[in-house]
């Protein structure tokens, strides 16, 4: 085998999740940087590359042409996959473009800036048989793959509740207007849609909700609020939910809960136990039973799942971050994408990353709740 | 000065709820039991009081008979108030004949069995001037009231959200037919009202967003379920709320959250920062801030605000708990009687207790919620 | 039965321990404050005795005087125990005395001046066969007796390692020249004894690590300091610790741990697992497994042992503090007195109080650790 | 510039230490795998190798192969530096070896067998002026430099107190003789040297204490154990301390302590504050004061020290974790030779890592705390 080459779209000089990505690409040795069109602007794009060691002719000044003339080198000389890192509203484009010339995908999240992108891009998905990984980077935690596997072993009982809470405190002023470049474009409707908090992290919450234990949202009442003066997205929201097997829920995302960094919690409360999970202490799964102390599962110890043992890397007690869990993804996908080189048929671990599929339900998510958000009636169904 | 004299209504044998009562009236010292209708059962009450090393003939077989028969001695022989500890079907009919005939009031929450019954109950206090004091025990930790002093000092700025949970477990199961007395009257209409578990720990947790926060509900909107197979009130629900000055809030309160003991927690965010409390661990407020690390606010410290410092017995680090908690309602209420026997009018921190007017609102929130929770509209007015 | 009747020395107004002991006496409602000699101050006495709703005649002028008039009285009416509340000097002279008269005592630690004192008082204690309750306050929480039922039952193995810390930081400045009476008989070798830090916390973390543990110190090796300039009296120390079963430990006891409240806390490892216990989060004690998820016993729940549930009022979740650890000794003490009066014989639990043994140890304790202190070799012997 | 080429000594396939290594130089894309001699079996080397993908010319089948090959290299074409992951019997001669060819040295800790060793290897470094990076990960997390940077500041005052301890359980048995590699060299005085847990996690404690105090380790009073039977190399071990300051101290290292992780603490106290420091909660400093509440610093946020920024990679509550705390000893090793490559001055950031003087300090920690365990003096003076 050989590492795979990586083609990076977006995540210039001073841009925050490029950087993230680039990390997690690197963690596992399994990927190297190959190319990039990293800023719109081709000198940007030319020095930010530079910056990351990449030879001059790798730093492509736009997506279009690093596709088109990367698809034109032998196999072994091109990149396999792109890596977009863009602004929302700059997802769609270079991802079909991307699928349309043979290159398997790695996509922020949300997917799309709307559900009808985000259907179309499904369907090239299905059309070409490659790879799309959209990076729902809490889905990569080891403890929440052993809360999900848990939950499928049937540990809890049928589940009957569900709490997940996303509170963030970073836009609690007009952040947006003091030149704060990430604060900027999430809450623009041209490049964020029509959601600014529960499309950037409401999405979030939905995915964890939905991923560790099973079920999908099947009604929601939502509660959406605009908080800071003036700012033309929603910042907050409170939403009601209810699961395909009648489970209840809730779901609170939040960028205004000020003095709160990524304060990302969900529990499940099953018939015979409950779990509860803090991304901001990650290592760490209470699982609490009716008639018997709680446990406390730890990453990296002898008892944790199989699933949960494949996505740690250290032994217990040496704790590993959002960073691991973001490589998580990147690891799966390159080892998905390794397999296949070798004409082999990926594992289930492998293939154990978040796909369009997830990324059709994430816009499906947003275009819902926001009807809910405006609707007088209490509840709207989910509809895709 | 002199204690003061406690009749206790219910309360016998086995009851949970009285032997609190009992010991939070005990801890400071101010207050004697002096007698008690403890049981319906005339023979069960006097093996009761006995027990409690009452005499014989301060063992009444009923409240009515008690409350005469103390009435009709001389007023530094009879009791000074009634505490009743009984169901809820069991406090309107007591609570308004002790007023009656002169005697102040403690009353276990809810209020009543209903609205109409709480509506009377005000107007009769008010009619006697006599105090009444509803024990909505968590509002009587020193943290609750750090907080709601520092919010009422604006330290935080304009408050925008509230969240508030109480998961409790112990319901998870048919808990009522396996001959568990607080599961069985909790769980049926005629002695628990048309709430099981909104009545029982939601009204605790409106009441303590309201008491921290100083605002009120003026909206919700209410996801009510039985989760129990058969079960005939609610066991679970999830509330959205809107506060009078334009915040938002979550509430949820759940009896079948499996595992969870008594797990009432509450965030507030307001401009400049946050606030977080857990019941669990209550001498412990966390304060969050946009620009600045938390701070960890902790009983019994120099730096407490006043009122904090008043409902606090023991030095820093010495933890005080629910029992004392408790014993803050009936030390502040023994105060204000105290004070008014002695002919001076009770200072603010004395008069710190919840009283009838939060026992309307509460009846109010359980027949609001029910209500929402049947509605097909999203939002329900909080009327009284 | 009938209530027991509790004669204070020492605790008048301002005093900080007698209020405490008072709470701890009040919560069961099986001891009454019967009469007292709180002051040496006969005036302050009085005044003392009154605030506590005390007739004039049952304030006395010295405990001699009290010892002496209640021991004319028949025996339903005098007093039952004496509770001895005083500085350290202050302990012996009391309780020989009331022990010589009849009296049961309850008294506070460190038990005496010197290790000659407490031999002497033991020897008194046996003589008398009446019962002496050294309030050891840490050992009454539930989640201690848990632990010490766990390690008794053999969960852990043989016991290996005991690590007890227990710093305070109240005593970081020259606190006992700025008035405060705490501070000031503490730091006072004519009232403290030899030992300052040592005496007075760190007895409470030795008794805890044996209770715990059933295990007894039979060496020490430690280095007592006097961080603040011009104290006479140590206030920090660390030891060394071997058991006689084999195992070591360390104890940690400081009062110029800027910044902390009362964090005792205590760890003990066999060959099995480990255990963990927070003063300050005292109703969970975490136990620690070598091959298997921790758990989290908490207070109150079914599962904890016969020994812990016997020392708990309240349903888990509902946390209980200081006082009611305070209180269970008051309790079990009280229960022990009564089966006596009734010609019973106490119960293991009712028996299950700190007595003179543990405060001749504590004694030993304090002599063997600042001889250590002193001493140029590793290794002193524990001698009694 | 240029990525930095690594060639790592061992590490090959199932050791452990080297995978981290490589994740910790891949993380930050400053360093690139160039080449290994990954075992002394040389298939085994080479098998290795190209599962990193490396091409086979450059898997080698010895160190000493390694060394003299790359040096014939031109400067751009050879490693710039080897990365030394072996046990510590197999530490000094290809450290001395790498520094005589002229390559700069990454080596794990503790860095070589003896005391003795140390010091040439110091003298070598300092004979060469090539840089040495000593693999004292803790020392590497943000957290922990924003407690080195408050003290330096004299935020806390003069430093009184250090509390360090770090208790592991996985030694709790004789895991040595059940096939694991990592016990088995270990605990063989061959390959360990005379030290088991004080040497592999002893120093790292000492290390801790001495970096975030700036203070230095002046005299130790050491019980060491061995626990396990017929184990030969101590496995747990208590230490009290003295610093150049006068500062008092205690030190706790286990591997027998049953059921932990990898639980490193620390807690430093000073005239006007403490802190405190958890190794499995690492980005979260707690900063305590005598009057005010107590702080929680975070890791990522716009508050932090500069030089704790200049180690942190993602914004705050996103957690980070050991492999970043490892990753920046690399990347500040990078940039240190970058910047010498560029022939600038690396900044006292770049600077920030662990040198050969640490490497002294901790043998001569390994060194004076045995004999110290042999004694029956109190007192041993920290001799180098």
């Amino acid at each position: 085998m050989r590492k795979l080459k990586m083609g990076m779209i977006g995540g210039g000089k001073n841009a925050f999740i490029g950087a993230v990505h680039r990390i997690a690409a690197n963690i596992d040795g399994l990927i190297e940087l190959h190319c990039g069109a990293f800023s719109s602007n081709p000198e940007l794009s030319i020095e930010s590359g530079q910056a990351l060691f990449l030879p001059k002719n790798k730093c492509y000044g736009s997506y279009e042409e690093m596709i088109t003339a990367e698809a034109q080198l032998p196999p072994n000389e091109r990149m396999d996959f792109v890596s977009i890192v863009t602004p929302n509203h700059a997802h769609f484009a270079p991802a079909m473009m991307a699928l349309d010339y043979g290159f398997h995908v790695v996509l922020d999240k949300p997917m799309t800036l709307t559900l009808e992108e985000a259907k179309q891009l499904a369907q090239k998905v299905k059309e070409t048989g490659l790879q799309l990984c959209l990076t729902h980077t809490y889905s990569g935690y080891p403890m929440v793959k052993q809360a999900k596997s848990m939950i499928a072993d049937n540990q809890l009982g049928a589940i009957r509740k569900i709490m997940v809470e996303y509170p963030q405190g970073w836009l609690s002023t007009s952040f947006e207007k003091e030149g704060n470049k990430q604060a900027a474009w999430r809450t623009d409707p041209s490049k964020s849609g029509i959601s600014g908090c529960m499309g950037d992290i409401g999405t979030h919450a939905a995915h964890l909700a939905e991923y560790i234990s099973g079920l999908k949202i099947t009604q929601l009442c939502a509660d959406i609020n605009t908080v800071v003066a003036n700012r033309r997205l929603d910042d907050d929201g409170n939403v009601l939910l209810k699961f395909d097997n009648g489970a209840n829920g809730i779901l609170v995302a939040s960028q205004i809960a000020a003095g709160e960094e990524n304060s990302l919690k969900i529990k499940v409360y099953g018939e015979k136990g409950g779990l509860e999970w803090h991304q901001m202490a990650p290592n760490t799964l209470i699982v609490k039973w009716l008639d018997a102390p709680a446990q406390i599962y730890r990453t990296g110890n002898g008892y944790v799942s199989s699933i949960a043992a494949f996505n740690s890397r250290i032994p217990s007690g040496h704790p590993e971050g959002y960073l691991e869990a973001f490589a998580n993804l990147y690891k799966n996908f390159a080892l998905t994408l390794q397999a296949q080189l070798e004409g082999k048929e990926p594992t289930a671990e492998m293939l154990d990353f978040p796909t369009v599929s997830d990324g059709v339900r994430g816009m499906a998510f947003i275009e819902n709740v926001i009807a809910s958000g405006r609707s007088t009636q209490k509840w709207t169904e989910f509809k895709i």
